[in-house]
């Protein structure tokens, strides 16, 4: 297929790689054109505007930071509205803008398929990433080569593509949770004289034998906060987006609370550079530890 | 081994018949005395009150509902507390309770062992239990005959019994966190006109593939909370034991906070003969469905 | 003085009779034309725009719903912007829009005093209002006469405008935490057979004789939630802008979850017509009351 | 009248001076015989034991610090139980030891008031302590000579003992409540940029013109925590008083959770040697400061 990538950031890139990998034809763009080059060795075209990688395309994917960088690319000058056929949003955004981006390309002529992916850079450079779809089924079957190439499995969520949003963000206010959860646990342990990793240790050779215990659980025996695997003002604005769909679906959500004010003590406590599992430290700093 | 056990509810009841099945001599005891009777039938001699059920014996198992009822059989009338060489205490009691037998064994020249257990009443029948032991190494190591009889897996917790109780407490604790992130995750995709089912499937294709997710996620999604598998009234005893503990030990734990409301408010609305699970209830009324 | 002011809702209205009264020469203007005509019987100028509002104006005061609707009347075609001297924001705005609008205003040569106000409808209209004011001193004290008309007393905050809006947001949090407070101890006394007026009438008759607890105490105490005195989903955006200057501050309010989950289960349950004190109707079911 | 007087705390010994001054015979009793003869010299007689002061008395009053004491006097041996025609318990207990005194005096013979009281030391000693009273109304006028001396208002709240203690319990809840919003709103405040001081000037002098607000809200903005004027261990175990009557009625109240945990933290971070309003210095570590 002819597609047209926009953000080559550490998971675009290597998204954009397995699709040139699986044969298909790439036509890249990203605000700062270095990264383009890169891809550029390995067959791709480098655009010098997002619409002139959507010229042509037979779908265009946006892999961004943000609802920001997914504004500016789609809205802006030289942005990807006009032209675009099948548009493949594969970035964590808001369910709101979801929203807003199946209703311009509809008005455009075009249509939307949202697919977040859940996976850290390791998973995508391995094409392990898991794939949240939603949008018109033709779309999303439209779709399948693309996903073929870069995940592992695909979740048919919905018809309205901001329902894969909404999955997305529900998914990484669990694995906070089971931050949380831990975290608290291991506090209580500690103070009891239990190590960390007894518990841990029961808890997944029990209930919990599942990555996210095993993953964050590893992180938390061993304060393995820095570098960050994924940064804490990343989780925040996640959270905040979750929060702004409870509000709109008038949700309340008290875990949200809680996970949200422990990334805020974390971010006021450590400072900006550390992972979201961080939250630990304050939980911990509340019980006198450390 | 000469074993006394105390407690033939439905789990020690299946916990008893295992012993016996393993070769081991049997002297049971419980309040309502119907239940001895039945286990006489498979070799068990039925003891006139925990003093005798201890008598001779090289252990003395409790397999209680609460810590009333431990504090009945060990300090009571005819107790456990004198003539006990070995308590083997696998009921889910109270840190508190646990560093009391504790000292009072210690003082009438015993031995306390703490092994709670994790596991449904299916789990007992079948000898697959997990058991969390803590107390005196070799006293742990006496053990073994006993729990290879009941249990798929010892963890070692520590060598102070109370530790296996604050890791059981912390076990609970850690089950009703994951079903209280689940419940509001399920209720945020519902209003958004995502099936439960489908955050489901894919929490559990993802991070979440263990038994904690997949149990209590069915139950959620098919609203099977009566009859009561592990009845909320219990889940609530269980939450302040551990609401106890963090008190004790100066551990703040806003997550426990958020659950026991949760289980107050499925309580008030639903009545006492629900599933701990069921405080999925009261988080979707408090969104406005059902 | 000769004063621009613009939006003429129910506050703003009674803000700007008071201003004619105290024999000010005002020009106002409001989206739709109606409500200033009305006050043109009383001496007011109507202006066709903003901009003509602020056109020779010593002072314009803005009056508005909220940020969206103070954006446009500012930054809009024939905005405020051009050609205003000194700026009195009296609405309850975010920090963030106070902080942009001070930038701004300095960029095109003019001043920004932030002025909300306290005090409902009734108060407007008897010139009572209390006024929480930031900014320039000398650009506070240019303002004296424009206070004098229309509040009881001024409380001088800073010299950065976004202070005021802080202190404003801040007391409203402070109102919706009191009202929580009620609505749970209450509860808990009429399920043990305590009437709600009886356990006011100690409140207010010991360390709670205020305002706050007088005024609201006797909403919950009649359930006087219809019609609304101050309308819940204005509260709910009152309490996001707390909590985004809470999260821009790096400062976890766990109180601010606590009535931001209550006013979304009243807004789920009740409807939007109700006032933000109906929070108490969500805390009174969870306990299974009515 | 001739009134038995058990418990010389500083509380309880204001209020037999009190008592003695207004012209009653007191013949009292404290655990540690010192401060019975310290009151001697004013013309009270001391008693050798709880049942001794209750012999021929009209009254008998328990001023004691916690269930466990009151337990001790009442149902221990040369305890209160048997002669004591009326019970006026004035001590802060739960609602359940409430409950089962009313019960025991009935079986005894005996009537029990309830009538905790609102005040510092410094009250006491003025006789200005509020007083919220239930039970028998017969019983209740008897007490009106009592509550004279050392009182300055009573407040009727019904004819079940126990519910005198659970306006108690909820006023104290309340306290907690208010100083938990002040902390969190001085803190996002202070990290603004606004004295902690001037939002306190611009609460109390607005709605919150209350004396909770003018005591807590001084001791908050000048950092004033030690000597505790109530001391945090007391405030903890009042706050579990209240958890556990929630408990009992089915009564979720996230706020007490906040409160909870708070006073959990400043024990942990600052010692046990601190006031209750302490709760503000863990809210502003959380928000990194101090």
């Amino acid at each position: 297929m002819r597609i047209g990538f926009v953000g080559l950031g550490q998971m675009g890139s290597a998204m954009a790689r397995n699709l040139l990998a699986a044969g298909h034809q790439l036509t890249v763009w990203n605000r700062s054109a270095g990264k383009a080059d890169g891809l550029g060795a390995e067959g791709a075209r480098a655009a010098a505007s997002p619409a002139e990688a959507a010229d042509g395309a037979d779908i265009v994917v946006t892999m961004l930071a943000d609802d920001k960088a997914v504004e500016e690319v789609v809205f802006g000058d030289q942005g990807l509205l006009s032209g675009t056929r099948l548009h493949v949003s594969m970035s964590t955004i808001s369910v709101a803008l979801a929203e807003r981006l199946t209703a311009a390309h509809a008005e455009a002529g075009g249509v939307l398929v949202s697919a977040p992916v859940f996976g850290r850079p390791a998973a995508a450079e391995a094409a392990k990433l898991f794939i949240a779809a939603a949008g018109p089924a033709d779309a999303r079957a439209a779709c399948t080569p693309l996903f073929d190439a870069v995940g592992q499995r695909v979740f048919a969520v919905g018809d309205t593509p901001s329902q894969a949003n909404l999955v997305k963000l529900s998914g990484n206010f669990m694995i906070m949770s089971a931050i949380e959860a831990m975290a608290e646990a291991m506090t209580l342990a500690e103070k009891g004289g239990v190590a960390r990793e007894t518990l841990l240790e029961v808890l997944t050779g029990t209930l919990f034998g599942s990555p996210v215990y095993q993953i964050y659980g590893d992180i938390l025996v061993n304060d393995r906060f820095r570098p960050a695997g994924f940064a804490a003002p990343l989780g925040l604005k996640d959270m905040r987006l979750v929060g702004a769909a409870a509000e709109a679906a008038r949700v309340p959500m008290p875990l949200l609370g809680v996970v949200r004010d422990h990334l805020l003590a974390a971010l006021a406590q450590e400072g900006e550079e550390i992972d979201w599992s961080a939250i630990a430290l304050p939980i911990r700093h509340g019980a006198g530890l450390g």
